[in-house]
């Protein structure tokens, strides 16, 4: 198996985060039969500190956890790793740095998909630690695309308290209150928008916003990167396997 | 991390129903938080040969591997392997001697819950592939729970045409026909039933079969061990923290 295509996916935040992502990965794959979908190991071990709290200040760093992490990733053979979260990308320059298998970003997979439709603006819908972080948008701003925030009292307002009405399963209530975030950042000139935070999609579709067609999941974005990579690899061999029958 | 519990996920035959047992697991642990979930890493490498053609003499083996997966998983550290198939378990002998971490065996997980009820006779639903093998009906037998198989002409005109129309999404068609079976084995004398084939519980589900309630789908019994083990794990985490704190 040493040289073939492996996504490690680094997750467990939380469990379900990382399922879905495996989700997303099996539904963007072209495959007629179980041996053409995308090998993939995940560790879906979810004791990790909490991300928010970190980034608040009020409870220990993740790194440590994640770079365990990595290192059991590079220990079983993945070719390629991704991060199924998008607050732990905070740490990303760190586990790339301590990483032997390249670590795919989140951004760079968004930014990918985005400049397809040259958008002179991106709304970004993420928490407030992530869109302070700052990484988000200067990851952004490096594939020649510009962030288009939410303002703190729409942050307050609307997004807050709509995230967490889906996190007590009120999709509805949430979905109307995201709605209008995401009707807003397109007011103000946002071509396409970012749901970088996981409650966001789902209440979304529940309300049919209208916002959805010119909206990303990072989540499949950064899925159909791994598709790529994998149908990269399998023309790669197909083509080697040819060369070595004419030989 | 080592010495901690880890569970590793054969999986990839086929990749979804390696998701559904990930799925099973995070449904049954009862946790308040991410870091109170079941810490598990999935191999989820599809590329594997045929199981069933396989076992019907049309096709490689998949043992080899098999093998290096088990290889892998012992190398990233789990601590209990569980696999998330009911036909490979068909090799699982030689895949318990080639491993240093245990494997769980999926019917031991459902005469676990069998043993409950203390039926006489349980009825088993699975390919034909599976039955003719014989290690359902050995292993349930070695716990003390006598095997109701279906008839020759019954797997022809219920099983065979009932998973295919589930495979086709026609799980109303499927249901009646997988309905009818499930009642031939209760009329026969089963009092319970086991739905060793992963087409199958939709399929019941959809039609409200009036089996439902006597039924055990191995998947959900072998999550439900791995949150046994976990929670026992963490029983035992907290003794040595409590010991320690006196000493």
């Amino acid at each position: 198996m040493s040289g073939q295509l492996l996504i490690g996916v680094l997750g467990g935040m939380g469990p379900l985060a990382t399922l879905d992502l495996q989700q997303k990965i099996i539904e963007e794959t072209p495959a007629a039969r179980d041996q053409e979908h995308v090998p993939v190991v995940a560790w879906n071990v979810p004791q990790i500190p909490d991300r928010q709290l970190a980034l608040a200040g009020k409870g220990p760093s993740p790194l440590p956890a994640l770079l365990a992490a990595v290192e059991r990733l590079n220990r079983i053979g993945a070719s390629h790793i991704v991060i199924a979260c998008n607050t732990a990308h905070h740490w990303y320059d760190e586990l790339a740095a301590a990483s032997t298998a390249p670590l795919l970003h989140i951004v760079d997979a968004c930014a990918d998909e985005l400049r397809a439709g040259a958008p002179d603006k991106v709304g970004i819908i993420a928490t407030a630690g992530t869109l302070a972080a700052g990484w988000y948008q200067q990851r952004l701003a490096a594939q020649g695309i510009t962030a288009l925030l939410p303002a703190q009292a729409e942050l307050e307002r609307l997004f807050v308290p709509g995230c967490y009405a889906v996190k007590r399963g009120e999709l509805q209530r949430g979905g109307e209150l995201l709605d209008e975030l995401a009707n807003a950042l397109l007011a103000r000139g946002a071509q396409k928008l970012v749901l970088a935070c996981t409650e966001v999609p789902p209440a979304l579709v529940a309300v049919q916003s209208r916002s959805l067609p010119l909206a990303l999941d990072p989540a499949r974005a950064l899925a159909r990167q791994c598709v790529r990579l994998w149908q990269e690899s399998q023309r790669r061999s197909n083509v080697d396997a040819a060369l070595e029958r004419r030989t």
